[in-house]
């Protein structure tokens, strides 16, 4: 397919769902928080506007959100209970349904280059800890110090937890709340793009959960939970409580419904989060297909989200009263 | 639901399909595979006969599967490029639709009661490397040597692939011959339980690819792609090229088909293996519902397969003219 200026294009973008309380979160954190989602979707932008791949776009959108320390990827990612940043993050691309994965990682700045890596350099799907950092070294990738990662904000996350001998889901943005096992606060990042040659990908990104077992992985890494790309059907990427989008296999599910019985994608989004919520987990979904249709779906109180298509216009979001669907 | 001695119940297992010569299966060494295929089948049918649990037989039988030398899971695992055995193994149960999975682990004696723990005493789905070691032994299971999980015919394999610089697929019965890219031989283990309670489960349990680079992670510890379980549709184990079973969330899109389109079980099995052909791979499924229908789906030239039900005969298989279905 050649590719046309009048093929649509379109990249969505998240940047985690969770207990986002609007009265709480302070007009300038909103401000950085939207912020960061625009320099994402102008990064994905630069890429599809000039018939770049929906895979290369996918990327550079997730790694502005991994570089950034607010979002719960890369810098900025929270601590597991003894203290170390374990990443993973997944990649897929919807016309061969390559998929690319790694997990347990803690020196590679960019995870999601690393599951591209995986997906397109090597004749593995996934690969953790160790292994995939040697690797991503191999591969010539950005290779840091473990420190690098680190952010007081989710250090002081952590020795909260620890206190409280809980495990959480992150997005704090209400610093000053105790703690509680309700409080459900999802980072991770992730981005659906369509590109000018009519294929779909996905990617996610995240640095798991708040005082989790070492070794614990969750949705984020996990082809057919946290990412899924299916020209056939929609590119998906997943937040939430991973265990639960990986016992539902969230984002294939949500493909299959689409493809098995053409159901609307934001229809299908919300019965995954509905069975999804019915196990005890909630989060959020972005979902695109090849005709440039989009939906941000999540049964959290916000989620951090974005869009842009062809006509080049950024739009930002955080909570039910402005998603578009 | 109370446990009925009428109650239907059935255990179907697999130890790996592959490029299996039935012309080069010494009568010695079918009947040693057939040997080990009945132990497993006795070991799952002494759970269910009593009214044990669907988990708790998958597991027995997995346990026996993994302690032979002949199957690559546990003992017998193939080697990694760096001569290592990195295990992996899932689980999952219909009713709760809680899952375990673990990967990376090269100390514990059975991958597969790992992964059970990891399902019913953690809050966490997936562990990895160090960190699901760790929690391995602080579960009480048995931690052994390294060294345990090697056998000299596993490591000539490697000697093998490492002098030709290929990867792998396992179920080498055919010493003598030449290996070549075309050679698929896939090992991996696996079973689906149906037990008096009229719950379902699913498990898998590998010891990969050999030659597979450090940290590669295949099928078998996906849920979604190697392991699947769900009351409302079926119970899925898989063996094969794990990537492409990664890539097709292979247990999920049969149980989805099934759910979704109430497709008859062989049929779902058939076209997610049709699929998988399509993108190059191959291996084989076991499938089983909530009213005892299974299915014993393959696309090699075998897989090493067995069956028994309430009346306490052991059917075991290898080849396609012997499948009942």
């Amino acid at each position: 397919m050649t590719a046309s200026h009048d093929v649509p294009f379109r990249l969505v973008i998240h940047g985690g769902a969770g207990a986002i309380k609007q009265s709480r979160l302070s007009a300038e954190r909103e401000a950085a928080y939207r912020q960061v989602l625009t320099q994402s979707l102008s990064a994905g932008y630069d890429v599809l506007k000039i018939g770049g791949s929906c895979i290369d776009a996918v990327t550079a959108a997730i790694v502005v959100m991994e570089d950034s320390p607010l979002f719960n990827a890369g810098k900025g990612s929270v601590f597991s209970r003894e203290g170390q940043n374990e990443l993973e993050a997944s990649i897929m691309e919807g016309s061969t349904r390559l998929a690319g994965a790694v997990a347990g990682v803690t020196t590679v700045r960019n995870p999601i280059r690393a599951a591209h890596a995986v997906m397109t350099k090597s004749t593995h799907t996934m690969l953790i800890g160790p292994g995939a950092e040697i690797f991503a070294a191999e591969q010539g990738l950005e290779i840091v110090d473990p420190e690098y990662f680190h952010t007081s904000y989710r250090w002081e996350q952590l020795q909260k937890a620890l206190a409280k001998k809980q495990v959480l889901r992150d997005h704090d943005i209400d610093s000053n709340r105790p703690f509680t096992n309700n409080d459900k606060k999802h980072g991770t990042v992730g981005a659906v793009a369509l590109d000018r040659h009519g294929n779909l990908a996905a990617g996610t990104s995240t640095g798991g959960l708040t005082n989790k077992r070492r070794g614990r992985v969750g949705d984020s890494s996990i082809i057919g939970a946290g990412t899924y790309a299916d020209n056939r059907s929609v590119a998906v990427s997943a937040t939430g409580t991973g265990e639960m989008f990986i016992r539902t296999a969230a984002a294939y599910q949500t493909a299959a419904q689409i493809m098995l019985l053409q159901k609307p994608i934001h229809e299908a989004a919300d019965t995954t989060l509905k069975e999804i919520s019915s196990i005890g987990g909630d989060g959020g979904l972005i979902v695109l297909n090849v005709k440039g249709d989009y939906a941000m779906r999540f049964n959290t109180s916000g989620m951090y989200q974005g869009t842009i298509g062809h006509n080049g216009i950024a739009w930002t979001g955080i909570f039910h009263d402005e998603s578009e669907i």
